[in-house]
């Protein structure tokens, strides 16, 4: 399996992130893809490739042009606020204000967040940028007839809506992915979203179309971030009616639940017809994760790799979450040995 | 004039307020209130009272019930979470997201919060209802025929929604003794906001209505805090059209064009025929304030304090915000005086 990897992520490392009321060392920081490229190279999957340049037409196709422009000047308007932390979001425009377009930066970033917890540093949009690059390079690898490929992106991307960052999330990389098989000439492509989180910002982005299928199975938003999107009911609107699929699954969730959800979601993307998939791996349902509350051992990883094997699907695996730093290396590997073993 | 105060205010001190990224001491601080106290009574306003106990049903006639019982109860959910700092949302339900009632803390933090910088700790919820009982206090006081009287509040309250707090606000002080004043009698009540910031929250409560008149003079929301309310087109909405008025103010506002402003809401307010006065008393127009940006002199207090006056109406100054503190006294005091001095 061909990896693309870029050390360019370590340009995003906030030093803060809001948690339980403190500013502690972020759970995304840079460490977690050291971890995961160590068990990649234990394990023999040393096929590792840098991204090519970044085509932004690509990103493009699924953020909007205001947001990428925002992304883009934070940083220069912050400090030129003379602000001397991280950028974090203060002011919301939730129901019963009005979402308008501030001209200071405080109103601009919380115009374009939905959480609090994601710092924007001197280097995020270049760590995004470059995560972008390793998601469409491997996406390449795919539809060019590679039967998968992993993506080690960083910072992850499924939070991120059209038009809005949060939860570690800046740009959406397995969205844009995506967006660019289906460019290359894929008539139908599944995302399938396993991280423990509801992939809030790849159902935003493609809530209103029949040619993504989106399924994610997460945390029940009752009591799991993002607590706003991730229902049940959230099945696709307009012509995407039907093309939306969420598994809210309770607190304290093992892998047999989680099987049975995978199961059903598998049988809905063999149904639709996909002719390409993307995996939104997030390997935060590790029992461990000092974030997330599901159950699954590492072994369980491996199984549903060789599950989503059998769907027969050229795979792009693009990295999402997962916080327990000391077994990313083995969970994430393991979900990629498991596919392949099973293909 | 009679004063109304509560040493409970001193339960609200959050140890931090997200600011320009980082975690500092709150602006909005307990010794906000000693600088006034000590400023009234070197300057012989010492008719000093404590309030009488809080009425909820007073408190419920503006707010709603579910947010009530969130504030009462949040410090004993976000303790039994686990989390070690005070409590600080962290995920908000932007457009884009549903705003769905969560069950776990963070989830119902963010549903009833619009702000980031206005932290929860365990005194919060006994000095926000200290500060209503003030409020209500001396609303009774000119209810019975005082001529004015000014309710040091604190917290504040005008940025609380009818369901949202943030801002540094929880309960809603000046709506509060607005609506106390329709149920003591009065047919019109009108509540000018001369706070730099606009009174988003008072707006909201009273947006469709057509018996509270609603004026704010603050800096333009394109620049200033709430950044989502306090647009010139916002006059309010079915019953309350045409009872809702703005006078967003661009960078650098100094006092002639302030008092033009002002001008033309006492117009409004004496044409409104209003019965009761609530002034919603923030004093960080001032040219020193640290995180505002009008350019009121101390004397300007004084000068807009007899304007007020002229209304030949009762009045209620209630404290709303003002956080360069070693001018916060003096400014405040000069509004009262220049009242006093005018009537």
């Amino acid at each position: 399996m061909k990896i693309i990897y870029s050390d360019e992520h370590r340009n995003h490392f906030a030093q803060g992130e809001v948690y339980g009321g403190e500013l502690v060392t972020p759970f995304e920081r840079p460490s977690r893809i050291e971890y995961i490229m160590r068990e990649l190279r234990a394990r023999k999957l040393t096929d590792i490739s840098p991204p090519d340049v970044l085509d932004m037409a690509a990103v493009a196709r699924v953020h909007a042009p205001d947001f990428i422009e925002f992304l883009e000047t934070a940083w220069r308007d912050w400090t030129a606020a003379g602000y001397r932390g991280e950028i974090i979001a203060t002011v919301f425009p939730v129901p019963g204000m009005r979402k308008k377009p501030a001209k200071f930066i405080d109103g601009r970033v919380g115009y374009y967040a939905h959480s609090v917890e994601t710092a924007i540093t001197a280097g995020t949009w270049d760590a995004a940028r470059s995560s972008a690059a390793v998601a469409l390079s491997a996406q390449k690898i795919v539809a060019n007839g590679a039967r998968s490929a992993f993506a080690l992106c960083r910072p992850p991307g499924h939070h991120a809506h059209r038009n809005l960052y949060g939860g570690y999330c800046f740009l959406n990389n397995a969205a844009i992915a995506a967006q660019a098989f289906r460019d290359a000439g894929a008539k139908k492509v599944a995302i399938l979203d396993v991280d423990f989180h509801h992939g809030n910002g790849t159902q935003d982005i493609f809530y209103e179309r029949s040619d993504v299928l989106f399924l994610s199975l997460h945390g029940e938003p009752e009591e799991a971030y993002p607590h706003f999107l991730g229902y049940a009911d959230e099945k696709g609107a307009g012509a995407g009616e039907g093309f939306n699929v969420n598994y809210p699954l309770p607190r304290g969730t093992p892998f047999g639940p989680w099987a049975e959800a995978l199961e059903d979601a598998c049988g809905r993307i063999s149904k639709f017809g996909a002719e390409a998939l993307v995996v939104s791996l997030g390997v935060d349902t590790y029992k461990h994760d000092p974030i997330s509350f599901f159950g699954l051992d590492s072994r369980d990883f491996a199984a549903y790799g060789a599950r989503i094997a059998k769907l027969k699907l050229p795979a792009l695996f693009v990295m999402e979450g997962g916080y327990a730093i000391d077994a990313i290396g083995v969970n994430t590997v393991n979900v990629l040995t498991g596919f392949l073993g099973g293909a």
